[in-house]
């Protein structure tokens, strides 16, 4: 490797000879003296040489060559050069960034750059035509720090738990779903379709007995919809687990998931991310408030909003009405909304003993947005069959879905939470075009 | 949850009342006393109960008459069962499973099962149509059990290490690597592939500034072979590293992830893997021996074993025989083949300074089979679009790719690793059918 000191790292070491590495984030071309600020993946330093404006013509002073050669080299420099440096570390209060600056003694441009075509005021649109220089910036390169923290405490919660990591086929014989939204794949001399999640398969490790499972990967939606909520491709992150007896099992997993890898975060981002986002993270307490979907809308309706839905779901203005309410009653950021009508479930959502018009389900509201929906599972062979039949499907059509319950299976539930969403809420982002790798949406594939 | 303690965790307690779950492996039922070997997540149990075969006719011993329901209804049970019990565990030397088991007091059954349709000696095509009955044996379930361990000891590895995990996307807007062994996707007006590999999107993350990155997740190919080591869809695990001077930084930082990720498993499932593998996993040393390919193809000739291609490459054979040769010579179940001819390898393998002919590269080699590719990537966008020009690519076709080295870039490399064959090597399993999830080849899409 190239030997380096991370720009993080600086703060530690005494005064004295350094090599650095990173890209030039800008440069201040002063007349008697330029500074770089160099960024790497760990944070930004300044650089300082004194310029040399003139070649000594009688060529006495010693280094004055290369000085002047420098300080042309500095001049030349454009943003998003690589460069690597050798100079002089010195600790300086007065320096803003950090306290200290590195007086270059040698610096080797790595990898020039065109001029950046996006500034800080560029679209969103244009920032991601050129995702990789938008990443470059500290807050979006914080969100992926933020992921790969959140992602890995979930985890950890989940081997902590004895949980199976699966990795489910995205390419399926038939629709996982609902048969619209579908992306169709041509698969030698027949059609796949893409996996819209990875529900049937997170079932099947049900009967196979694994017990507990997740799996963190893509899941595919041919939606049309342009909202800042929306992606064809998107993270989720599933778990299931067996003998549970409703609903409220799943929550309890779902809401210690959350706690865990909000600790994390918290934990090793807090700082940096009231800084650069201006959020004092929280890290929520368990029991998570938890309000009937019926009830959630009585109440939204008598705060003055009259759900304009024909159908007993929720709407997005009413998830933000609701969530509102409860962080004003009881100081929390997330609510789950439960046992929503069977009328505007899918088919495989139990349903319940004693009202088979409400099911053993909810959808987890953060911040005003919903970003996860959970349930028990209907597992009874007939009881299944009959609530698909009702919602006009064909048994048939879910062959080998049905057969996952013919063979003895445990009761059990799961849910789905879309990755991008949570950070977009825990960051107050507005869209979660900001915290995608590389947004996928109708009228984006590239880059 | 169901209130009931782990097979596994039985062990530890006192004689006394137990509630367990699980499935019915076997049933022996004899004249005047049965058995049930109960299995679960964690392990498996003997229940027994005294079978009463005749029903009082007096009616008047207590507790006859349920007697004799638990009876019939234990002859009835079928395999797959899934059951709740309370009874009286009991531990017993002479008992051969564990040295305990469990009277029966009371059992329900949560969900019957049809007879299933496989047998120990079914096809393994015959146990991938029912893949999710096959996953119940335990030599399937610990599969499923180290790969989660595997993969969470990378990931431990990459996060202690400072990497970032991102989620590169599926949907691609052109070919990732080569047009070949493509999945076209309809998408709204227009046509999407499938990614062949992260390779691209994980290349974004140098001029990006990331540093350091890893992703695990599918990739596809529209390969039409059926050997025991492709799919056409597989878990890819990749891995990208700024600022390395050549690959053999890329080859350190893929050593010590693998001892690191064989440790973990050879510590949690080192003793039954070789109970039920017949494997002691041992965990290889650093370095991994590493051999230029074509020395390798020369030892491997000189020990009667001429490859038998045109080009420089090595071949399924040769690359056995050079890792029985490394086993030998060595004692070593790795070999990384290193420095393949350029006309083997993709135009942004990096080559040799001193000879064009060579490239950065190297196969990394594991039990006689190729478990992944790893690189220097050409960064030098003048060198790389020549290179692109000489395999025969047209740079508008690699817009958005070249585009990436345009605006600065540091020197980089890295590799990928298919997962189900390191698991199936690991395990000395004759194909990756039998470590995957659920399989996906040119005529399997179901289940």
């Amino acid at each position: 490797m190239t030997s380096r000191t991370l720009i993080k790292n600086l703060a530690a070491l005494p005064d004295g000879p350094v090599s650095i590495t990173g890209w030039v984030d800008t440069v201040r071309d002063q007349k008697k003296v330029q500074f770089i600020i160099l960024r790497d993946e760990s944070g930004a330093v300044q650089l300082v040489n004194p310029a040399v404006r003139e070649l000594d013509p009688e060529g006495v002073s010693v280094g004055a060559a290369e000085a002047f050669a420098l300080t042309e080299q500095i001049s030349a420099l454009s943003h998003g050069t690589f460069l690597t440096v050798a100079g002089e570390l010195k600790h300086d209060e007065r320096v803003k960034l950090g306290g200290l600056e590195v007086k270059i003694g040698s610096l080797d441009v790595v990898s020039e750059a065109l001029e950046t075509p996006i500034a800080a005021d560029s679209s969103l649109d244009k920032r991601m035509d050129w995702r990789f220089l938008d990443l470059r910036h500290p807050k979006q390169h914080l969100i992926f720090r933020v992921q790969t923290t959140f992602e890995h405490a979930l985890r950890q919660y989940w081997i902590d738990n004895d949980f199976i990591e699966i990795h489910t086929p995205k390419l399926m014989a038939s629709a996982s779903e609902s048969r619209a939204e579908l992306f169709e794949v041509g698969y030698f001399d027949t059609t796949a379709y893409l996996a819209q999640s990875p529900q049937f398969f997170k079932q099947m490790a049900q009967p196979a007995g694994f017990g507990k499972v997740f799996e963190i990967g893509p899941a595919f939606r041919a939606d049309p919809s342009f909202t800042s909520r929306h992606a064809t491709e998107f993270t989720s992150i599933d778990a299931e687990i067996s003998w549970v007896d409703s609903h409220e099992d799943v929550m309890r997993m779902h809401e210690e998931l959350l706690v865990a890898a909000f600790t994390a975060v918290k934990a090793k981002h807090g700082a940096e991310i009231a800084e650069l986002f201006g959020v004092e993270l929280e890290v929520p307490t368990t029991p998570f408030p938890r309000i009937p979907l019926a009830e959630a809308k009585q109440i939204v309706a008598d705060h003055g909003y009259v759900v304009p839905r024909a159908d007993a779901d929720m709407d997005p203005e009413g998830e933000r009405r609701i969530s509102q309410y409860v962080k004003e009653t009881y100081g929390h950021d997330f609510v789950f909304l439960t046992d929503y009508a069977s009328s505007i479930r899918p088919f495989y959502h139990m349903r319940h003993a004693d009202d088979p018009g409400l099911t053993n389900s909810y959808d987890l509201i953060y911040n005003g947005v919903e970003i996860s929906t959970g349930a028990q599972r209907e597992h009874r062979i007939d009881v299944l069959i009959a609530q698909a039949k009702e919602k006009g499907l064909e048994p048939e059509e879910l062959g080998f879905y049905l057969d996952f319950f013919r063979y003895g299976v445990p009761p059990h539930g799961g849910f789905g939470m879309g990755l991008a969403r949570v950070l977009m809420l825990m960051l107050d982002e507005h869209s979660i075009r900001e915290t995608t790798f590389l947004f996928r949406g109708p009228a984006r594939l590239l880059p």
